[in-house]
């Protein structure tokens, strides 16, 4: 099979899981398959609960990327993939995975992506997702505190403690790396449409 | 006809002439036209030949943005425009015009396109091509010292005399209205190439 790999970073709350989610619902399933970098979180069992929220989530060490790596060769040879499944209440990974098959597209979402050399050379199409500082953080809040049942004080604590320093230290410097950089994330209707026609253009070789 | 206008806007050496080129050597001239808004730069007769060289020609005000978005409107509406020729050699507009013909898509290429709301509200695709400012000023120095004969001292003068303060007031804050943001400019295949595509879907029409 003749598959691209598109993969679309930026920083947390910037909209790229909505850019990589609206792409993804354009096509069918058979058509574009979608990994998360997010899943490959790697597995602590050696800790207790209380080490392991204390652990940095936002630096390129606490992924799995080895694995990632090895999966993305294994659907570009057609191969179907176990992918692991990332329980974030118990902040370790969980004994489920879930099937991923090959598909002529795939989508690759997630902060760091553009931040390790290995996955860079895999993708053929890298999207860097630029929102605001204040706007992201604005949707990390509202998330974390509406749909997580989070404290104003504790996402403000862990943005300013790890994951603007991370940002700034990992993330923006990758964006070096991207093709092409969209502004407003999710909402930009014009990139949208540029993304899934060349995916179209893609599907139909 | 159903016409979309594609803005390329980019600092000084930015390599939006080189992406905007590119894009339009990929088309035939009844498909792509392209206008380029220093063409518009105002007439000063009034003016003696000294005078005119103290101008600051990285302004707004320095173009007939008035002009521009005249013939662009006449060209949506199917009808040809004759293009005023801009003459660099004595800093004013000549007596020539080109012809420029209707197209389903016409790019506008310049740096202050994305400053001015009138050119905003008739751009359907705004791409914005993001290059660092010493990159820019190399590109720049290079052009002006090599092909058109100016001393590296005037060079320098006119780009901290007028071009950076203008691109920090004018230019760089005009990104915000970009859709797409392209860095490294000319070189940048993955995006010349989605741009191709966007136009070729539109020729489709």
């Amino acid at each position: 099979m003749n598959t691209i790999l598109i993969g679309i970073a930026g920083g947390s709350g910037s909209g790229k899981t909505t850019l990589a989610d609206r792409l993804v619902e354009s096509f069918g399933q058979e058509e574009v398959s979608i990994l998360r970098h997010d899943s490959y979180y790697r597995r602590h069992d050696e800790l207790t609960y209380e080490e392991r929220t204390k652990l940095n989530y936002d630096s390129p060490e606490a992924y799995e990327t080895e694995l990632l790596c090895k999966h993305i060769e294994m659907l570009k040879q057609g191969k179907p993939v176990d992918v692991p499944v990332y329980d974030f209440t118990v902040h370790n990974r969980s004994d489920q995975t879930e099937r991923v098959d090959p598909a002529p597209v795939i989508v690759l979402e997630g902060i760091l992506i553009f931040a390790d050399p290995r996955l860079l050379s895999l993708m053929d199409i890298k999207i860097y997702v630029d929102t605001d500082a204040d706007e992201r953080i604005l949707r990390r809040l509202r998330r974390d505190v509406r749909d997580r049942g989070r404290s104003i004080d504790s996402v403000i604590g862990q943005y300013l403690g790890t994951v603007k320093p991370m940002h700034e230290l990992y993330v923006e410097p990758s964006k070096r790396a991207a093709d092409i950089i969209v502004p407003r994330g999710g909402e930009n209707t014009v990139a949208l449409e540029m993304l899934i026609d060349r995916v179209r253009k893609q599907l139909k070789k």
